[in-house]
C-alpha cells in the first residue's frame, strides 16, 4: 500500500495512507483541530472534510475562524431546517435549498399553505432539538438509479426531477444526518451540534424553478453562526442595513420611485432626487473641467454596425434591449446604447487628430439601457437604464502612465469627498490561459498590466491583483468601498484600451508625420449615477451632508403670527443659493420639528417673537453641531451656511 | 341665358355672363388689372385665370403685388425652363416640375449626361428667348386617353407613366405655350412674357420617383420673380442664408456633426457645441428655479401601454422608432419616448395629491425620439433625437389663467434675450367640423380657447387664430419668429390639456375633501435644444453673443517670448469663470488673428512687452466695440468680462 504525502500550510509535509480523507488529515495535525475542523481547502477549493486526498495536493482545515466556515455552518443549518419541516410537515415536499455569500440560507418546500409565524417559532425549536440530537453528516456516492429509487421511495417528486439537472459524468452525492437524507455536494459539517446558533429570518412565495407558470413554493430565509454573539451581531446588522434601505429611503425621503407602468430598473426621479443628482454631476463637473476635460453630449441609440464593430453585439446581446429595425431600410438596425465609447470614439474619429491634439479628454454623463434580467434588478443598484459619469481619454501610448495616474488621483479624490475611508483596490488582468476571453496581442497586455501596476505602486496604493476579472479590451482597476456597516460596494472604474482604437482604426498624426494608434482609458469614479447614489443613501442612512441635503434648511415659524418674517428668512437664504423651505401649515411646532427629523433636513431654524425683533435665527443641526444653537445674526447665519455648503464637507 | 353674379373684395356684385373666366372678371374690373392678371382667387383659393366662375362666389384678382403671384411667376417659368431644354436636347424626356413656397422651382428631364454649366447658360438663353416671343399659357381639358395619345406621341413615356397617378374622376388639364406642352394643374401667367425675371440657381441628381432602384435623372432648380430688382434682392437673401447656414458654420466652428454611422438626425456634440447647450440649459434653468419649477428625470423608454393610455400610440406609430419587444415577456413592449407627457404625468401620480400641492411644476430637459422621414431630416432643425426643454404644469381650473400668463411671459423672456423681437404668436383652436381629430368636450374646448385668448389679450399680445391647428388634446399658443434675413421660425409652444389627467385618472383632493381633475399645460420655450440652437446660429450667424461664445476669450502671445505672461492671463481668466483659451503656436499674429476671425471668438487679447511689463491687456473686439481697444489692466478687465457675461446681453 503506497502512502501519499499533503503540503500544508506552514509548508511542512504530512504523509497519509491511500484513500485518506481530508479529515483523517485533520486528526494527523492535532485532535483539536479535528474536533474544530468544518471543511478542508485542497488546492484553494472549498471541500468536504469526508472527500479523499490526492496525492500532493496543499491542504488547509477550515474552522468557524474561517469566513467559509460559516457557510458550511449555515448550508448544514439548510439541511437542519429541511428536516425540521419535514418531521413537522410529513406529507410536504423538499424542493432544493441554496446558501449565498450574505450570510443567508434558504429552502423551497411545496406545502397546502404558506407558513405562518407559529409554523416558524415551531420548526426553530425542532431545529434546536436536531442540533441537540447532535447526529453524524454522512457523505454517499449514489448511481443515478440509485438515487432515483431513493428519492422516489420517499415520495420526493420535485428531488426527483432536481436529478435530471445533474450532467452525465459528475458524481451524485448524498448527505444524511438523522433520518434526513438530501441530494447535495457539500461540503457540510461533522456533526448538527456544530450549528452553534441560528435564526430564521423570512418566508416568501417562490415560484417553482422561477417560472410564473409553475405552482407556488413556500420559502424559508435563514442564517446560522459557530456561535450566538456572531449570531448577534449579524442580526444587528441586519437589521441597521434594513434601516439604511435605499429602496425605503428613496420613497420615505421622496428621492425616486420604480414602477412597473414606466417598466423595470427605470428609475424615475422625483425632484428632490433630481436635486441630489445635479448636485453631485456639478461636483463632478467642477473637477473634470478643472482637469481638462471637454463636455460632449451624444444619442441614447446608434446603429447597430457601431456595436458591431466594436464587439459589443451581438456577443452580450442577452443584456440588451432587442435592436430597433426601422421600416425604411432592412439595413438600419438601432441599439439603445449599452455604453457611450463607440460614441465618444466617433468623435475622436470625427476630424484628423494630431498628437499635438493629445491627450484629448471627452466626458459625458451618459445615459445607457442594459436589459438585466427582472430577477436581478434592486433598487438602484441594479438597474436598466443608467447614466455612467463617463470619460474617454484618448492619448499616446506614452501619455498613457501619467493620465492613468491623474485618473486615479481622481478617483481617490471623488470617494474621500463622501467619507469612504475604506477602499479596496484591484488590478484586474487577463487570465493567460483563457485566451479568447480577451482581445489583443500577448505582448500589448503584458505591458498594459505592467503599467498599471507601475502607477498603483508610484501612488502608493494596496491593491489585490485579480486574474481573468480585466475587460475583453483591457486590465482595469477597479475600486470597491467598504460602507459604514461593513458591505462592500464595487464603485469606480479605470480601464486601459488597446482594442477598440484598433477595431475603430484610430490614428493621430506623430511628430514624425506619421499615423499612430492612440490609447483609449475608460473611467468612471461614480460607476454610475443611479448605483452611486443607492449606495450614498445607504452610507449616509439618508442623512446627507449640507451641501447633498435635497432640503438645506428648512424655516419653522413658532406661530402662524411669525408667517412673515419665516418668509423672509426663507428669500434671504434662497437669494444665497441655500435650499430652503417653509413649514408655515397650521400645525404645532413639534409635530414640524419631528416631521423635519423624519425627512432629515440638516438644519431647522425656529424663530419666534425674539428673532423677528432681533433679526436673527435660531439653528438647530441634526447632527452633531459645528455650528451653535444660539440665536444668530440671519446674516451671519446665511453667510455661514453659504460657506460651508460651498466646502462640500461630508 | 341666366347671367352669374360674383361677389369682389370692396364688397361690390358683378354681374357676368354663364361660362365667364376669371380673367373674363378681371377685365369687367378695367383693362389694366387685366393686364396685369396672373390669377384668380375664388372662395380663397388660388385658381388659374382661365377657369370658370361659378355663381354667387367671392372673387378676387392676383397680381405680381401678392405673394402668389410669385408663385405663378415661378410656376409658368418652370415650364418655359422645360421648354427651353426641349429645344435644346430634343432626345430628352421630360418628368415633372414643382414650384414649392421657398420661392423655387425645379424640372427632372431623362438626358444621356448630366447638365454643365454651358449648358445651364444656352438654357438660360433660350429661355430668354422665350420669354420674348410672349406666348400666350392655353388651358385644356383632357380625357385619359388623349392625354395619353397626345404625351405618347410626343415619345415622352416618363410623362404617360405620371397619368397614372392622376385618380379617376379628377379632370385632367395640360396648359400649352408656344410649341411645348405639358400635363399641369396651373395656375399659369396669361403669356411668357410676364417673367419679368429669373435665374437657374443650381443642378442635382435624383433618382425617379425617389427610389434609389430607378434610373438617375437630372434636375435643374431656378427661382423667377416679376422684375430684376426682386430677383435680386430674393439672391442676395440666399447668399446671405448660405453664409448663416448652421449646418456649414456647425461645421466650420466644431458644433456638431451628424454622421450615418451613428444614425440619420442624431446629432453628435462636440465640446464647443456641448458648451453652448450647457449655457443655454443653465440659462433657462435659473429662470425656471426662480418661477417655483421642480426638477425631475426620467428614462428614455416606457413601456408602449403609457403611450397607448395617452393616445401616442399606435396613432402616432409612423413618426416613432418602433417599440422593442424583450424576449421575457410577449406583453412587455418599450417605445422610446416621443415626449415626456407620459412619465411626468407618473410622477405626479405617484402620491395622492392635495390643492395644497398645486400648481406642480415638473421640468426636465427631456431627450425625445422621434423617426422623422430621411428626405425630411434637416441639420439641427429638423432632428430625429431632440431635447425637449420640456416642463408640465399640474393646476387647479381656477389656476390655469394665471400659470398660462407666467408661461406665457417666461416665452417672451427668452425670445427677448437672445434679441428676437419680430415674434409673431398664433393661437390654434380647434377645427369645430373636425371632431374627430380633437378629443374632449365641446364646453370644455369653448372654455379652453376663451381662457387662452383672454390670457393673451391681458398681455397686449397681438395673435392670429388658427383653425384646426391644436393638439389633439387642447389649445395651444405658438411663437414664431423671423431671423434678420426675414425668414420665419416655429419657436417655443405653450399648450393646454384637459384630455391626458382625463385619459390618466389624475386627481386632486380639494378644499371641499372630494377629488377634482387637474388641468395640464405642456410648455417649451426653446422647443428643443437642437432646432433652437440651429436657428440661433443662423439668427447669430455663428457670432454668439459673449455669454453664448463656446470660446469667449483667445489670448494671443506677439512672440513665444510672452507665451508665458499670456499662459498667467489665461489662468486669471478662467480662474473668473471665463472661457479662455491660449493660442501658443509657432505662426505668424496675423495668422492667429484670422483664425480666432474664423472662430469668431468675441475678444482677442494681443500681449507683448508692453502688457508684460504693464500687467495689462489690449483687447480686440469682434463685433463693435462695447469695451475700448486701449490697453487695460488685466484685473479691471477681468471683472468687467465677468460682468458682461453675467448679464448675458445679446
Amino acid at each position: 500500500m503506497s502512502d501519499i504525502s499533503v503540503r500544508l500550510p506552514d509548508g511542512k509535509t504530512l504523509e497519509l495512507p491511500e484513500n485518506a480523507t481530508v479529515l483523517d488529515g485533520a486528526a494527523r495535525i492535532g485532535q483539536g483541530l479535528a474536533r474544530a475542523a468544518l471543511a478542508g481547502r485542497v488546492e484553494g477549493r472549498l471541500v468536504d472534510l469526508r472527500a479523499p486526498l490526492a496525492d500532493g495536493v496543499r491542504l488547509e482545515i477550515v474552522t468557524a475562524r474561517d469566513p467559509e466556515g460559516g457557510e458550511v455552518i449555515r448550508h448544514s443549518a439548510e439541511h437542519v431546517m429541511a428536516d425540521a419541516v419535514k418531521r413537522l410537515f410529513p406529507d410536504c415536499q423538499i424542493d432544493v435549498g441554496r446558501t449565498d455569500h450574505a450570510d443567508k440560507f434558504q429552502y423551497d418546500f411545496k406545502v397546502e399553505r404558506p407558513f405562518t409565524p407559529e409554523d416558524i417559532e415551531k420548526i426553530e425549536a425542532e431545529m434546536k432539538r436536531i442540533i441537540q440530537e447532535d447526529a453524524p453528516f454522512e457523505r454517499r456516492v449514489l448511481s443515478r438509479d440509485e438515487a432515483r429509487a431513493l428519492f422516489a421511495g420517499m415520495g420526493e417528486d420535485l428531488k426527483v426531477s432536481r436529478l435530471d439537472d445533474i450532467p452525465d459524468g459528475e458524481d451524485i452525492t448524498a448527505f444524511t444526518h438523522g433520518g434526513f437524507t438530501d441530494l447535495c455536494r457539500g461540503p457540510h459539517v461533522q456533526r448538527a451540534g456544530q450549528i452553534g446558533a441560528f435564526k430564521l429570518t423570512e418566508t416568501a412565495g417562490a415560484y417553482w424553478r422561477g417560472d410564473e407558470s409553475n405552482p407556488m413554493l413556500q420559502r424559508i430565509y435563514g442564517t446560522a453562526f459557530a456561535d450566538k454573539k456572531e449570531l448577534k451581531a449579524h442580526l444587528a446588522r441586519l437589521e441597521e442595513a434594513k434601516r439604511r434601505d435605499h429602496r425605503r429611503l428613496g420613497q420615505e425621503l421622496g428621492l425616486f420611485f420604480l414602477t412597473p407602468k414606466v417598466g423595470g430598473g427605470l428609475a424615475m426621479w422625483l425632484p428632490k432626487g433630481a436635486v441630489l443628482r445635479r448636485e453631485l454631476a456639478a461636483f463632478l463637473d467642477e473637477q473634470l473641467m478643472k482637469r481638462g476635460y471637454q463636455p460632449v453630449l451624444t444619442p441614447h441609440i446608434g446603429r447597430v454596425d457601431l456595436y458591431k464593430t466594436s464587439g459589443h453585439f451581438p456577443f452580450y446581446a442577452d443584456s440588451q434591449y432587442p435592436p430597433m429595425q426601422v421600416p425604411d431600410d432592412e439595413h438600419e438596425q438601432y441599439l439603445l446604447k449599452p455604453m457611450n465609447c463607440p460614441h465618444h470614439i466617433q468623435i475622436y474619429a470625427h476630424e484628423p487628430r494630431s498628437y499635438r491634439d493629445l491627450p484629448m479628454r471627452l466626458a459625458e454623463f451618459g445615459t445607457c439601457y442594459r436589459y438585466e434580467k427582472s430577477g436581478e434588478l434592486t433598487g438602484l443598484t441594479r438597474v436598466r437604464s443608467l447614466t455612467v459619469d463617463d470619460a474617454h481619454i484618448f492619448c499616446t501610448p506614452e501619455q498613457v502612465e501619467d493620465e492613468f495616474r491623474t485618473v486615479l488621483e481622481l478617483v481617490q479624490f471623488v470617494l474621500a469627498t463622501f467619507g469612504f475611508d475604506d477602499v479596496r483596490t484591484t488590478l484586474s488582468v487577463r487570465d493567460p490561459a483563457d485566451e479568447d476571453k480577451f482581445a489583443g496581442d500577448t505582448e500589448v497586455w503584458d505591458r498594459a498590466e505592467a503599467t498599471l501596476a507601475r502607477v498603483l505602486e508610484s501612488l502608493d496604493m494596496e491593491y489585490e491583483r485579480e486574474e481573468g476579472e480585466a475587460a475583453f479590451y483591457g486590465p482595469k482597476v477597479d475600486f470597491k468601498v467598504r460602507d459604514v456597516i461593513g458591505r462592500e460596494w464595487q464603485l469606480g472604474t479605470a480601464q486601459l484600451d488597446y482594442v477598440l482604437p484598433e477595431r475603430f482604426g484610430l490614428e493621430y498624426v506623430g511628430p514624425d508625420n506619421e499615423p499612430h494608434r492612440p490609447v483609449m482609458i475608460h473611467r468612471a469614479p461614480f460607476g454610475s449615477f443611479e448605483r452611486f447614489i443607492g449606495i450614498l443613501i445607504e452610507h449616509f442612512a439618508g442623512d446627507f451632508p449640507l451641501w447633498l441635503a435635497p432640503v438645506q434648511v428648512v424655516v419653522l415659524p413658532i406661530t402662524s403670527r411669525h408667517a412673515d418674517y419665516a418668509g423672509k428668512v426663507r428669500e434671504k437664504l434662497r437669494a444665497a443659493g441655500i435650499r430652503a423651505e417653509l413649514d408655515d401649515r397650521n400645525e404645532k411646532l413639534n409635530f414640524k420639528i419631528r416631521e423635519a427629523e423624519l425627512q432629515k433636513t440638516p438644519i431647522m431654524l425656529v424663530v419666534g417673537d425674539q428673532e423677528e425683533a432681533n433679526g436673527t435665527v435660531t439653528p438647530r443641526r441634526r447632527k452633531g453641531a459645528p455650528g451653535s444653537t444660539d440665536a444668530i445674526a440671519l446674516d451671519a447665519f446665511t453667510s455661514e451656511v453659504a460657506e460651508e455648503i460651498s466646502q462640500r464637507r461630508s
